[in-house]
């Protein structure tokens, strides 16, 4: 079996690879999100959604490449933002955020950025890592103002990159998808397997 | 909050429903899935794949609405299969079924059909019904030889239609999507908001 590290504090993530019948050790990184996205925007203005997540993924895992127990892992770090109309879009944290973003989306289209980066940490004198950053277009449901009220009034929005779930309440509210679903809930799996490859390592070793 | 009955033995459809936020009644359905569609497939034999699950959820959500605990209760039927290559495909069932069946899938396409049939039986002496059949294309993604021994060996192919999950350990083999994803997995939450909003009910007022 191959250890497998999850740097990330997301409970989807983990909820995501545990269905998947994979438990990774999770190790939370020690990394300021915000500001390292102020940095990088400060030093790329141009900066895609794409880097960002990107950047992110990859600062989150090598966060964590210094603890102990994450020697003779892989380290998973991941990152996700939602691109819609020219705008990066993180967690709205605000029922009111949340309502205007919703009524944007509504009967449009966004496109979901999950940004992953491996580091095989097997050697700990000599770690390697690798970045993927998968892709996926979301068409969103037309929705009536009851339903974004009802679902802002849960909370759940608020903490989700893009303000929604696929894999949660809101479900419901997304018509359609073009590529990866899993990219949508913030981890790939296929890009997981195709970063593990990379490093010689078996997708199926990783299951529990 | 509005009583959801889910006549399906799928633990896919039920898990699915609940992460959606919706704890169903579950009513085994009394129906002979085999006999029916050979019936069917005797009456047409150009039955599509969207025709026969169709028939099938109708045939699952009807089979429980003599039940006593149906009454006042939205009863959701559902019906799955995978259709590749001409072929309509279920459960393999047999480890050697699903190895021939993954030799053909591999790097190839399918679209995955689920069948939807709602029943308002708020009122039992007039209950009312309505089908939907959602479909999604499957990118199945390239596997070596040892991927796929490895995956029909943990036994998972071999219970689902078309011999793969989305939302279990075949999450990594698919490399993407399009159309909804939920479908996949059995159960189009965006077909069963669609459906309850026919009979006048606000999606929401299905959560727990």
């Amino acid at each position: 079996m191959t250890r497998l590290v999850l740097a990330s504090s997301s409970p989807a993530r983990l909820a995501l690879l545990r269905s998947a019948g994979i438990e990774p050790e999770v190790v939370l990184p020690n990394t300021d999100e915000p500001a390292l996205a102020a940095k990088a925007r400060t030093e790329n203005p141009n900066l895609s959604a794409q880097e960002l997540v990107g950047l992110l993924a990859k600062a989150k895992a090598e966060s964590v490449l210094h603890e102990l127990s994450t020697e003779g892992a892989l380290i998973l770090g991941g990152d996700s933002a939602l691109e819609f109309q020219g705008e990066i879009l993180g967690k709205p944290h605000e029922p009111k955020v949340a309502l205007e973003r919703w009524a944007k989306l509504s009967g449009n289209v966004g496109v979901l950025h999950s940004g992953h980066y491996l580091i095989d940490n097997r050697d700990p004198a000599n770690p390697v890592g690798a970045q993927m950053v998968s892709s996926t277009k979301v068409f969103f449901s037309k929705l009536s103002k009851q339903e974004i009220a009802d679902y802002v009034a849960t909370g759940e929005p608020l903490k989700v990159a893009g303000a929604f779930t696929i894999d949660g309440l809101g479900g419901a509210f997304i018509d359609r998808i073009e590529g990866d679903s899993h990219t949508v809930v913030g981890l790939s799996l296929k890009v997981l397997r195709e970063l593990a490859a990379g490093f010689g390592v078996h997708y199926p070793s990783f299951w529990r």
